[in-house]
């Protein structure tokens, strides 16, 4: 227990030393601890899988279950502050953990981000658009709701879905039933299928004392349901960043929000320059927010570990344009290539087997910085 | 024993997933740790204190001390490469550990740079400048160096000197005898006296394949013998630039070299724009090149780590004007006002006390890049 490290209040900024928790050992752990270090800090990964990419770079570790109620609880008297590396941790351990130490972002942006139609309620509920969709409760309801929204349409299991995994298209003529029955029958949402011009997202963080900053919006594109390239500046005009700026800003204030979220938008063409329409967001750092590691003096991962020891939060200001690439799989064999590239700076998550679809890194190919969008 | 991460050859580049061992666990360990597994190395820090600030961001660890021979060996026997982060590694650790394992730099560049006497008549030997100098064995020769020389000279202990230890000024009059008590009778340098403009240092780095690059010139200032800051870029003009990196090209060649370097200059004024005596070398990365991590897009880390791994080196252009200050001992109690500085980028070592003279972090500020000195 570093007593020395611990804030007397959860309103005061952790003083470097203090001991910093984090759920989840997979590479977005990795780069969470690395920001940490550089800042004084140490860091205490909680991971079920013996060999978390984060572990090898963390002062601490505890390996066990997310429902292991002693773990938990030993954890959360050796730590200052915990956050989390990814969205399905269960909520039931995160509201155990906040009973004793301050867990940012809470369990409410949790909460919601974990289910499909409760995001998309929440953000229809403060004003922002979102696709159409209807709640899917079985294959009678998937049909109504087919009828209601039009196809195609895309059928998602409302919990545990990330890359493209649990979703179906809802084809005019499909038999809803089976369609249910692919998903596991899964409680589900139904979502109007649009035409977008693009997809973008927008890494944004808010700080204890509500202070909000934002990177530059990234241009995604998405290859078997799971991010191929991020590209910035998007190619998109300023008043399209603005609007998603002022989203960002209002689903971090209805959340009370601590940290860095990542928000996925569908740019869609209209006659006055186009619209955005929140897909999703994701309570945690971002792999479209990765560019800024190598593009920014202070990249998402350094703002999310400024937000939830209450520290002011840093620039968030581009000075280059750059495009980051996702390497998946077998992609990783092309180091030696990606290693003599004067303009690619690799980064690599240090897991030892490249399964395929498994993101093993990323590389951030910088650029000149080009002027604005007229 | 990491059997699919040791590269066949010395000469073929190690891949991620290869364990680098890093002899001693302070700062620069813990910034060439952090550097190596953004690459997708895994660390293995040696170091006999156990609470090394590299050892918080390593994946392994060996605390032992160096001469412990079966320690070594385990050692050498865990990791595929090995480097150090301080020149004083005895150099039987070196030779030992080199049996099984290469070590970068290797054993010729730490036993030169060991020896102030040595290190000063290696560069004579290349024809590089140095101030005048003469072998002390005791208070008669030191008697006889003073003549030399001339007087106010500096005594120096030939090992084991840093930051101004070891050193005392010989003025004209001064008792030689009670000078040479006063640096404990230890074999020592005489050191002529110089006026100079400026001091300023180059961090440089060979691979394997002998490629050399080489930062921008930065101006450094000390206070009590400690660096205080480092500006770059250094006051100086392009021929002086020029002639560092050609020095540069000729240690690092002579050496053999494989890592980065850091090279410490008097910048002499005379007729012509002045000239660069070398005044000392640290075949390790260096606390003048801290201000690499945050104005160019590869460090000298990274590059120190690309260099050992076989890789080739990254570019180091400088991409922004930059003051690195060190916090030395309860500067660093001043961290919440650098936490709110927005130009100010801040590097803490996570270490436990702020004793009086430690080095406990340091901050890069940046600001737009200015041109080229007339």
């Amino acid at each position: 227990m570093p007593a020395e490290g611990r804030a007397a209040s959860a309103q005061e900024p952790l003083p470097p030393g203090a001991t910093i928790g984090i759920l989840g050992g997979g590479q977005l752990g990795r780069m969470l601890a690395m920001a940490a270090a550089r800042l004084g800090f140490r860091c205490h990964v909680y991971c079920p899988d013996p060999i978390g990419p984060a572990f090898d770079v963390s002062a601490e570790k505890t390996v066990a279950a997310y429902t292991d109620a002693a773990a938990l609880e030993a954890f959360a008297l050796a730590v200052d502050v915990v956050t989390y590396e990814f969205e399905n941790v269960e909520i039931a351990a995160v509201e155990a953990l906040s009973a004793s130490v301050p867990v940012r972002p809470g369990a409410k942006a949790l909460a919601i981000s974990q289910d499909r139609l409760v995001e998309k309620t929440f953000l229809r509920d403060l004003g922002i658009a979102t696709v159409d969709f209807a709640e899917v409760g079985g294959g009678v309801a998937l049909e109504a709701a087919g009828i209601a929204l039009g196809w195609p349409s895309i059928l998602k299991t409302r919990r545990f879905g990330y890359d493209g995994k649990g979703q179906q298209v809802f084809n005019t003529g499909d038999d809803a039933g089976a369609l249910f029955d692919a998903i596991g029958r899964a409680p589900a949402i139904l979502e109007q299928w649009i035409g977008f011009e693009r997809e973008v997202s927008i890494i944004a963080a808010r700080s204890v004392s509500g202070e909000v900053v934002s990177y530059d919006l990234a241009e995604n594109v998405h290859r078997r349901g799971v991010l191929r390239t991020s590209t910035v500046p998007a190619a998109v005009g300023a008043e399209i960043a603005a609007e998603a700026q002022r989203i960002a800003g209002k689903i971090l204030g209805a959340l009370d929000y601590v940290g860095v979220i990542g928000i996925e938008f569908f740019h869609v063409s209209d006659a006055v320059g186009g619209r955005l329409l929140v897909n999703e967001f994701a309570p945690r750092v971002h792999n479209s927010g990765h560019w800024s590691e190598d593009a920014c003096s202070v990249s998402q991962f350094e703002n999310h570990i400024r937000a939830i020891a209450g520290w002011p939060l840093g620039p968030t200001a581009r000075h280059f344009d750059v495009v980051m690439t996702n390497l998946i799989g077998d992609d990783v064999a092309g180091w030696q290539s990606l290693a003599a590239e004067p303009g690619a700076r690799l980064h690599l998550y240090g897991k030892r087997e490249a399964r395929e679809g498994r993101k093993m890194g990323h590389v951030n190919r910088l650029s000149p910085k080009s002027g604005p969008l007229a």
